[in-house]
């Protein structure tokens, strides 16, 4: 069952703003620093021990992409936020883990905050992790919560010699980065069309009490990744008018398209949940028509029986002079007003519509 | 039953911007390439083998239209996106057919993508081609994921020698096939209504399990229409802005025009959907009143013979001194005492509203 | 049982825009052609045989009225277009009898389409007929399906020698017609409320499966009202606002009591609507609480009859040793316990609340 | 049971714009007439016994005051109108007394229309009195249905010779006066309040079918007070954003506290309508809950009894040859029988989970 | 069970704007004055006597922070009132205890109206404190109905010699002010879903009549608690967007952080609701499963005994001639008989789905 998201922000209440101070789970035990420097006609890729390594290292032309897995060590990203002249505002939202997605305009840099989202096959198996992204005219950083391998296939494409991303600058890179969040979204809903569509298949079959228990949490993901969504919307449109410059009007014309994917997953995440809203109507009436069909069991049953039993009990009374006693064919005779009484009242019962 | 939208999007995850790979189902074996040239004076029609025969042609004052059946050949794509000076993300989109409606303006030209909607007459008979659109000063592109009628007419149209269509530019041709593809909604319409008066003849006659998982399927497709519509009405209302300068003002009357008739698919889209909500209550309630009529036939039977049955059952006991046992009238005057109980007790329910 | 809006729209698939094609049923026999000439000065009415002879009546500096009564007539509505120099589309709209309520603007004149409802006292009984104007600078033209008494008051008006109707315009004649139908709109509204109110009465009194099948036919009449009434708010906005110029500022202050009359329409209709979803409430609500007592009924009657039918199964069982049996008060011992039991069950379940 | 909003405005259709009819319930006799003259120096205040007695009144530098109580006497308000050059419109309004809240501005003046509620203790105790306004430079004219002591307090600040009123001008008055109406709203909602809260301690005591009705009755009055409370909201918007020039900026500071009280009212009312939803939601919950208990007795009645029915009945059988009928203990032995077979039958229902 | 908002507003109709009367309960005996002056430089903090103790104390060129607990003293309010020169309505606004959130701009200061919500861990252990706040250049004044831990750790941070909040003005202060207030709601949120999620289990576990009360409690806090916070949100998104010029860039920068919690908050309590919505859906469907299991054991019962008990019967009838009575085997057939019947009509049943 997943819970409500609590990472005990209380715990923050009172101190000041600007505070460094981690919220969330730890999900990753060293944090790793990896920097990228590449231009068209150079690439280099290492990991860093500390910070302060970097001002051993030179500065091309390029661009710097700079990574941190593990968001924990607040004096490690104290110490990142000086070295590129970032807010204390930025590093407080890096370290709290259970921010909503946006994008602040800090003149030099964006700021930009996003989740990762993992849905596995069984009930309740949810990932989040939270990326943050800084983008400066000619660096990134990535700040994320634990390795994935989402950004993998982009390290893969600047290794290799050739190719747009290599090219252009630090605005094409973001731009690379945002869509592959986006992207790893489809899965998500993919996973989570499956998991609808086999409690269709069940509620149409044969539904069993666990089977609302799976649409209960069921829905529940999917408010939950909406509310994500949302505002991720809103951020990739507030990228996408690029008021601030960062974005260069070819890169803008791919930004569209990442916006684009995000309202198509949002679209197709409200398919999900109109099937789930629906599966539970068909499950409650599914329910009332089940409940009707034993009701008229149960009536069926007592019109049948109960003048039969009540004929048999006038019979089996023990007055002294009670007709047909007596006679040869009185047995049978019973047994037809018996058998008559239960036909004419199902007749009756069955003509006024009340049994079928 | 229709499945949600799930094209295996994510195969493409992890791949640059631009990758050219098709998503969805291969719907025509062999694409085919279908030229029109036509001005007030000339009109030509020819199939053509390759992108490459196009360079042998001729390029007159006229308008071209070129046609695509068939969207899975990516390098064929790509031909004919380098041929008209296209973008990598048009052609990208034209090969991935699980676009939202949209209109993308590159400065040389219009993008649209828009569908075609074909629900038959059964169940979960539904399919849809994503046709794109490409709008240049003087040229048309059309790709469609297989051959289908609609465009037929204006086809017919052109090759007539007189008429506005050859008279005027290719944002009329455009116009026409948009007009084309929107008013072949209306039939998709009445078949919807059509069904869904179906549903409603069945319900208000004798409603079955069956006609709630009709209703749920037919609510499933409306909402999977309309999911489609909303984004073309806003593509369309995009359009009749005309901000681009692609249609002229004259035109643009009648882009409004076709602007108006999705509006008015669209709200009887909502009236099907309102009438299906409408039919759910009344499925509900028609039950809830049948389970009433049955509860209170079983209440009825069991008032009548309960305690009738006792008082055989009294009689039946073996005591040695129970009165009326050696009266010549006992037995009789036991059935009156059984009816009078029955009536009695019928009464006082019947008096308290209990059973009317 | 009101259908769908159905009108084989689809019959004009594929013909070319502006295609001359009568949508919509035939409510009248012999289109029939009525023109007003009036200026302050002077006032003229005559029925017109065709469009010719518009040519040979003089033209004076009033305002010229044409009605045409029966739109089915394609050649003769294109006669007209032709004289006033009207644009194809709006000849096209003119015939197709399912439009939705707009306002168009030609340079020229403005086209407006509105809709005139009756609905009988009986279900079902609905009537709906389009009626089409066009205001230019000195003539307004009035496109009507079949005669009504609408207009009748304003003819009337203008024939009465003085008036504010007479000194101004042809705008404040438009704005008299378009009063005239609003208005028509209220009784439409009383009709409804009342049925509204006898389906309440009915239900706080004595509801029936029938009362239902009103409540769902009256809330598809209000939905298909109010699926008119907000287009023609908005279309009376858009003229309020009057960037048209076709409007005197007099005028338009007429005009937004019209709108605020519309507004007052759809208020009322909302009143109307909430006050059937709380009926639908109601209803459900009654009859849950009906299969409750009658559950409870036979509740009572099992509890009070099982046990006692239980013992006197009991003291007929044909053992040889049975107590009680030979002993003189048996009997009475016998019905005491069966009237004991039945007591004591009753006020332990009335006791855990079971039966109350 | 409150009516649904029907003042026959259907009278007036197809009279001209302007007709001065009156539409609603004639509320007072006669109507009458009270002047007031105000400036910092100055007080008078006087009955007139008709419009024309206000010719012989000097006009001071002040502010004058027209209150009439009784609206349906045409002529009266047509020389009111005319006197103080009023629009027919609005006389038109003040007479139609079925009118949403609205503000018009005529450049002269402003011309405002609200209503005053009152709900009494008992079900459907309403009434409703439309309060028009007109506020010129200096002057203000208020049309009432029927004296009220709204305005009282008003009055008596007057006549006190400080205070703020007399020492601003008509806007100041006509803040006070609005204000003096909405802070009456918040009475009315008292009582809802108070309403709602008995049916819920009802409900969550001992709910009845005659609670259902409440519920629903106190909801209609809801949807109604609200359906007059929003154009109300917007009224004073209209008027805090004050583009008319007639409130100074000062007294627009306190539009803005009486703006502010309607949107207060407006959540309070809010309020109580979410509370009668979720009360709708627990009354039928404790109902199906009710059944629920019940359904359960009869099982365990059916379960306990039917077995040990059947038993006694298979002892009662008169074949010569039954097992134990000879035996001393046979009696006690079938005794023990039905009691172990209707423990079993227990337990098993049990702990299936049926029956708990 | 928290009871709607109620503080008997109605007291004040009639009364004068600005009347200085106090709405709400008095929550705290005496008012405490407590004054802190600050700067880069020095820090002073005092409690005062009265209001005119402020004269006697030097004012530097630092910020001035008065605090008052205690808000029903009308006279010390007006006192403060004019020391600072605020309008009426600020002190009319601090008094009445029942002020929705806002923010209203007065050139020379801003007024601030907050609330402070705590939530108990039992039900409706709901306490509700007003703040209000007027911010000046370089003063900032708060005014609360009872003394509270929030704005304890501020003072800390001020005492403490070095920090921001220290060397920078009013306008800090204030934003300091808010973050406290905004950052205590995340507690009242993490109660919340704690009391949530303990319905939650109890309702997949086991569900008692009480968890519904349980539900409704909750969703009216929620409900209530909501609407506090959206007019909070557009309060604090006014101050962002900052027209007022009070909050120098750098500050709004926090303020935007301070919206960005409030929005948060917001959404987590609409996670509340929805879980909540969710869990009366699962509750009442648990419901009706459960019904319809026990409605199942009633059939069977019936099923199985019914027949039986007939057959029982029937042997029992006292004829003269009837079958197998004095064979031997004669019981065993019957009780075969019996158990056979009873199969034959249970296969029947599962057959048909009846019973499964």
């Amino acid at each position: 069952m997943p819970r409500l998201k609590k990472k005990l922000r209380s715990r923050k209440s009172g101190l000041p703003p600007g505070a460094l101070v981690h919220i969330g789970d730890i999900k990753t035990t060293t944090p790793t620093l990896t920097l990228i420097d590449y231009s068209p006609d150079g690439f280099s890729e290492r990991e860093l021990p500390d910070v302060a390594a970097l001002d051993a290292l030179p500065r091309g032309g390029g661009v710097r992409w700079l990574n941190l897995h593990g968001v924990h060590d607040a004096e490690l990203l104290a110490a990142v936020g000086q070295r590129f002249g970032l807010h204390p505002l930025v590093i407080e939202d890096v370290l709290n883990t259970d921010q909503r997605p946006k994008v602040d305009d800090y003149d030099d840099y964006l700021f930009i905050v996003l989740h990762l989202y993992d849905i596995g096959r069984n009930r309740g198996d949810v990932t989040t992790d939270q990326i943050s992204l800084v983008v400066g005219r000619d660096f990134v950083l990535t700040f994320q919560e634990r390795p994935s391998g989402t950004f993998a296939p982009i390290r893969q494409r600047l290794r290799a010699e050739k190719g747009l991303l290599r090219r252009t600058g630090s605005d094409y890179l973001a731009y690379s980065l945002l869509d592959a969040i986006v992207d790893s979204y489809f899965s998500v809903i993919e996973r989570l069309s499956e998991r609808a569509e086999g409690l269709e298949e069940e509620i149409l079959g044969k539904p069993q009490p666990s089977t609302l228990q799976g649409i209960h949490v069921l829905k529940r993901e999917v408010i939950r990744l909406r509310r994500t969504l949302w505002p991720l919307r809103e951020t990739l449109n507030t990228l996408c008018r690029g008021d601030a410059g960062f974005f260069r009007p070819e890169t803008q014309l791919y930004l569209r398209d990442v916006y684009d994917h995000t309202v198509h997953v949002l679209e197709s995440l409200e398919d999900v949940r109109d099937l789930l809203n629906g599966l539970l109507d068909v499950y409650l009436t599914t329910l009332s028509n089940r409940v009707n069909m034993e009701v008229r069991t149960l009536t069926v049953v007592a019109t049948l029986f109960m003048p039969a039993t009540l004929i048999a009990g006038i019979f089996g009374m023990n007055f002294h002079f009670i007709p047909w006693l007596d006679q040869p064919l009185g047995f049978w005779q019973a047994l037809s007003l018996m058998a008559g009484v239960g036909a004419v009242m199902t007749a009756v019962f069955w003509y006024r519509r009340l049994l079928r």
